[in-house]
């Protein structure tokens, strides 16, 4: 490895440092490393082609009309009257509907309001679940095993949660950073045995990438809140819309609870440009072209996860997400991470940060087509050196 | 009044009544009521030519060179990423700066995991205050008095501070509703009585538009912080700036308490296009053109309280802020409010929920120069009928 590399590398394990147990930006890497280039950003989880979809709204809609300086100069409405858009966008009651400043806060406002004592996290995890956990909160960890390709067995879940008496779960579905699925059916299931918990929490912040027919539906347990008092449904809207810098997210929970939330706080939560889109995702005409390039990107992701699984050296683990969970045989993740990153411009999730996994992990988000051949070329040119 | 009066009339009470104690924002009303005209939103406490100000850099920098689509799609840096423009821009140490999602968060977090047991507010006040109390907490009023002109006695508030035990303290400067203003020296003789309470917070939100010297130099107490470890100063940049649709402000304060909040939450809570302006609040070019339209926004607001000053059937109580608390002397705040709104399309703010307030009042925000000549034309007007 040359200076300019050696470089690079100290640059980047510091920055990684700084950013705790989640990647930094492309953003801050560009602001801190103007000199390296990163042609395919496959850490970020986020589906390209509906980010092409908003940006024809958002053209049309605000800076065509000129329209969006009202968006940025004036206070945004209250979190219930944003809420009443999104009740009319998926025909639940507007007093079960949280809106939140991406699901980065409502899984803050959950974990820090209503968790009580102890909580089962499913590990591999999205971190923040364990993190934002008060000091008085016990965390239990429920593994997911890498020689049952970390697939989750509903019935062995459920005993888990009752021997150890835990007050609260989450279920990441697909799971993140492996894609793991759990079918409706399953969930039921796990859902129908859980009723005395306080809550249950599913979060779908990766479900629009999930499919149980070959039509592709869209599937949701959007509608079990009116059946499970103790459910709370977490949806983040920046991966399957691909509008991340928006910050754009709601939950569906009980009423007494987004009542408790809304009486001393979130008030003016959502920003203008977040508010409009959640008017967007109300307009049947938007959704329909929405789920086209929805069903677009989960054929993009079909095909890459099937390239990615001809490939010698790493081992694949099934995911019915926009990403994949790759195991090296040959390599740490690190330095795998560090080298498709300097020789290739790819940014990949190195997740040796990650509790839970033990053996050398990266997780690879699926781009767009082109940016998927990228990051195949690339991989396979690495796994050679 | 017709008929189709009335029943504007009934729609804006039950606007009214959803949004608390607050206004619903004129975006709220134009989508209920589409055929009520608002031409002048002097409910709104913001700089209009600062709005112009940053559309013109939010032209140049992310339209026209295409790089908007990035601040949409991408995740923003996390919150300690962000407080390093801002520590460059006020020079104060990075581990002191919390940034928020508007100030309105700031002062949910500072109320929630900072106040203790008793929580001292001065009324009239901005409301959010006492109602993101939490339940366990203990609000006690510091009631400031018409007959005084609702100017603040430091001595008297001192007293009141230790008479009543209470831990924290909110001083607003200047205040909301009512524009009153401390000198920077007489705060500092309130701030060097309090230091044994756990938290005394200095909201700078309008701080902007009060003035010390001819110059119209900015003030601020920021540079306290590191003389004073109870001091919390918050800072929205919604009102200064013109970019409430943004949600963008910070804090300063002692750096456990910055440490404490981002320790289990607050990662991703500032839109990309919040971090586009913090940037931008870190560059002197804009500062000093901002610091223009500042002086310009002051000298205006001077003219339009003056104005206001002479009309009769009104009393306007001191201010220092772009704003002005009016008392009735004829008519009641409701009916005058709806007069306004009605038949000139100026939308005022009706303070009868405001606690502390014993009276008929209305809060009238100054605009652009334009704008304020209608809403002098509009008052003088509905005083006559």
């Amino acid at each position: 490895m040359e200076t300019n590399s050696k470089e690079l590398k100290e640059h980047l394990i510091s920055l990684k440092k700084e950013s705790g147990t989640h990647s930094p930006s492309i953003a801050t890497i560009s602001e801190v490393i103007p000199n390296l280039q990163i042609t395919v950003d496959a850490c970020f989880l986020s589906n390209p082609y509906a980010t092409d979809l908003f940006m024809k709204y958002f053209n049309q809609d605000l800076i065509q009309t000129n329209k969006l300086r009202e968006v940025l100069e004036f206070y945004p409405p209250q979190n219930h009257d944003v809420s009443r858009y999104i009740s009319k966008a998926i025909g639940a009651k507007h007093d079960n509907i949280f809106v939140g400043n991406g699901a980065i806060e409502i899984i803050q406002a959950v974990v820090h309001r209503f968790v009580k004592k102890k909580l089962c996290v499913i590990i591999p995890t999205f971190s923040s679940y364990y993190e934002f956990a008060r000091p008085d909160t016990e965390v239990v960890y429920y593994k997911l095993n890498k020689e049952e390709n970390f697939v989750l067995n509903p019935e062995k879940l459920v005993k888990f949660v009752k021997d150890n008496q835990v007050d609260s779960v989450v279920i990441i579905n697909p799971n993140n950073p492996n894609g793991g699925y759990i079918s409706s059916e399953e969930l039921n299931v796990i859902i129908e045995q859980l009723t005395d918990l306080e809550n249950v929490i599913i979060d779908e912040s990766f479900i629009h990438f999930a499919y149980e027919n070959v039509e592709l539906s869209q599937i949701t347990s959007e509608e079990l809140i009116n059946k499970y008092k103790n459910l709370i449904i977490v949806k983040s809207l920046s991966k399957d819309f691909g509008v991340a810098g928006l910050r754009a997210g709601y939950a569906l929970m009980n009423d007494k609870k987004v009542s408790a939330l809304l009486s001393n706080g979130y008030l003016w939560n959502v920003s203008g440009l977040a508010d409009y889109f959640f008017k967007l995702y109300s307009h049947k005409t938007f959704i329909d072209e929405y789920n086209i390039v929805r069903k677009k990107y989960i054929m993009n992701t079909l095909m890459f996860l099937s390239e990615l699984n001809t490939l010698k050296g790493i081992k694949v683990y099934p995911s019915k997400a926009n990403f994949a969970l790759v195991e090296l045989e040959s390599t740490t993740s690190f330095d795998f991470y560090i080298d498709l990153l300097i020789n290739h411009g790819v940014y990949v999730r190195d997740c040796s940060d990650k509790i839970g996994l033990d053996g050398e992990f990266v997780r690879i988000a699926s781009r767009t087509f082109e940016e998927n051949l990228k990051i195949i070329s690339a991989i396979k040119d690495t796994l050679k050196s």
